[in-house]
């Protein structure tokens, strides 16, 4: 008997519940809005969907000796709506992540393997605040600053990067600034760059005009 | 090589990025939500979802004298998403922007032509923060607080009001409480007015019962 | 002409003013984001749609002998995206309210009838600030945090609870420790419960495993 | 030593835990900012900070014949920066809560006695969506809008209102418009009511000029 | 008695009301925090608290042939905590503001005078969103990502742009770079510049190392 | 020439800017708030501010074999207002992260070595969502849901938390529920645990009553 009425009460409150699930996995082949994307059905939801793997090594075989391996809610569902996302720097020696912003959100980084030298621009009066870190070191940067980490040890960093938004973006300033079809007098005008420097990183990056 | 290499990491980096853009223009054919439209797909987004035109003066031949012209998020699908909005007033001498609220945002006021007074109530003591404006000055309106501006000077005023929301609303107290069919003893009871006056100004807005 | 030209102008604000409504009536058939529910359309928008009856008694006739009756965001469309939602509490003598927690909002409670013993508990210091509330008596529930309520009087209780979200959410601890698959050796573990306890509360609440 | 052990982990976690505590007891003896007042410190909250009450009946011995009783923040101490609050509406046969609105939050109401004739008028289109409230119902007004609550049966009604701020402000348009300084010619340009009529509820209300 | 009993009544609802103002003027002279300064004690709040003077054109008589003017909280105490503020350019023939961002809002800009070729580039795919703006043309900036504008006619430009936040910081890429004691070998690094080119700009805008 | 008149505008800028950081690095001797703490002055910032280090092993040495370590506001200062924070597990071989929340903020885990079973529980259905994780293994845990941890392996894990709040708090329900001194009696009512049991885990815990 009272199992019997403890389950028909469990079973009311789960009727007049809300229908809503605590948490709203995406559903990507929704049109995404401006708070993330749809949720996904709750029978479609699966434990896959709150786990994602960052344990491979990013590719650094490229000019940086670097990559940036991000788990953002386009590619990790369950972190739709949830104002977090994660991400994975890989820095070869003599590699580095060049300057950039994040402009929906601030991030916060710890080493795991290897040296980073890490720095942020304050807007207030352009003071670097920089310092290298080691392993276990954590270091935050305040939402939509400029900010660099380059490998700045003798071995391969590794590090995690975590950010107050399901999808913080990144805007790499040198793909901003030379990497699309800006024209070269504008690019010179807006940034006081030479217009061989301009045309040189455009070159590197595949940038036109 | 270097210029391969480069490409190749930039190649990657786009790949593995979020495939959501750094804003979400709205896109008007799918149902809004609490924090406003779905975006439009990225390769439909031009630079034209991003600008609107408010140079034209509105029309003040009407008993008001004045002109309201907002580009929100259901005109200026820019601003979808991006707790900001813009439009104009245009106030003809002895015009008259009525006693109104913004339901959902800040309103910040800055003078082009002419002279406006301005003001709002502090519902703590419904003191008058009022002031004449000329050309250049500009005025803060806290959210949601009943606010007036009219034409205080001997030429037509423009000025262009801003909002910390995509899409504010605009709620003119007399068309609330006289451009309907809320019946007039409900507005007399709840307004105090005399039924006299409820039936003019009813009258003259169109409202019935 | 008065009134002519005041009614034209009023139209003329209707046309160029926003299209979007001052709320968004959840339309439940579409699926549901972060932020909520798409909104229906204004035309299909009716008074009903901001109205909802908590007037009848929930039943008690169960084993806590207490009923939650919840006027959330999937059954009162009218709240969708407004941060604020209601329930009702029905405790019969000696009924209660096991410990549970609303991960999304802060919880506000006002006594009409009888008695409630409620608490919380601090995640600081595991301090628990507890009461004994009668009619009239309101108390607020800071957000996430564990808390109760039963009734430690001689006649039903019924109590009104606000909510800082349309869909705050309900995670009763019992349910969740007992009222699922969990392997028993699991919950032991990750509870310091002995297996004997499990075994019995699962069988209550028809958990398994 | 499993006790001991235990224990010694407990402190470990509260030793390094955060010392800041769950929720923000406001302390007015502080400046408030625009999140609230600073929180009372922890050794100094006690049960009765989250405790109010709102169980003795508002004199509506007065010409509206009601009376509105908040527990807002700076009275509500434990709702400090909870984004929820409460109040009472005591409201006698033939008496009224005139047009007013909350320029910071939404409210929900709940009937607990009597009859309330409650409506809210939308900016969109001046529909009015009102209704009659008996014991049991709740109606939920949105942010920012103008809405009223009258008694339309004929005993006295009571009702309980939350709101999504701990502190939504009030601002009743007859106050705003009439128990002040600003001149009524100002007052009837930005109204189109009549002098007479303005200068007679200035009258009743203690306005001036 | 009906004046009378109605101007109790209001001194009731005055008494027990919210002694919390609608909105926090700032008081500079007190520790800002997270969400703005304190606020102003309500006695000392006057109207030109919420009025500042932008009429007076910047000087552009320095390299850049442009001035920004702002009206942010630290300076504009009435837009503390209200997510708004505004500014002024002044953009002589031939002048620019250089790329920049504002990483703590949004921004929208309308041209009052001349002739500004104004953009944005999104992260996404570095696509470069820009356009001449005339008289009377807005264009909205999302928050945090690159932007410009530069004088692209023949007579001075003026713009007023507004922001989505009461200081929403302002980092021009420039001086973030160039302007301050950043080792040019760790610039060099990060940005892909050559160092002479920083070298040259560092010395332009007073940067050491 | 050049150098002169753009130096001259650099400084024309930072006079005229705002006078507030990018961030606001806490100032814990002043009293905190709903938003958390004032900031320091900008003077007194230092990139140790923004700096913690994690990289020690918790002391494992206690019954649930484990240890959690924070960085929140409390004690790392720069993440003070920024939405986001982190911390380092460590758990033994056997040892476990008993259930519990955080009422402020969702949370990203990443394990750095090891094996952990993590899991959590959603309140709609009482579904657990659980999964054996390895090195490079992330998952996300959603807002104020219970959810455990425990070394799954047969060496030692590690990993890294973040959470999407500056200072989301952690409520261990064991604790919640055992150490403290609310009554036996209470605690059998409110979570239908035998008083046996109670009183074992209240004596474990440093309980009373």
């Amino acid at each position: 008997m009272f199992l019997q009425t403890l389950f028909i009460f469990s079973l009311l409150i789960a009727t007049t519940q809300a229908s809503v699930l605590d948490f709203c996995v995406a559903d990507p082949a929704l049109p995404v809005g401006p708070a993330g994307y749809p949720c996904k059905k709750a029978a479609a939801v699966t434990v896959d969907d709150f786990v994602y793997y960052l344990g491979a090594a990013g590719n650094t075989s490229n000019i940086i000796k670097a990559a940036v391996t991000p788990a953002f809610s386009p590619t990790f569902p369950g972190v739709n709506g949830l104002d977090i996302s994660i991400g994975r720097l890989d820095v070869a020696v003599g590699g580095v992540i060049p300057f950039h912003t994040h402009p929906g959100g601030s991030e916060i980084l710890v080493v795991i393997q290897g040296t980073l030298c890490a720095g942020f621009i304050s807007s207030f009066d352009n003071k670097v605040y920089f310092k290298t870190l080691n392993k276990g070191d954590v270091m935050v940067f305040p939402q939509g600053l400029l900010h660099f980490q380059f490998n700045s040890g003798k071995i391969p960093s590794i590090a995690f990067v975590s950010f107050s938004s399901a999808n913080p973006g990144l805007q790499i300033t040198d793909f901003a600034f030379f990497k699309n079809d800006l024209p070269t007098e504008i690019v010179a005008t807006t940034t006081f760059l030479d217009v061989a420097q301009i045309k040189k990183l455009k070159g590197v990056l595949g940038g036109t005009n």
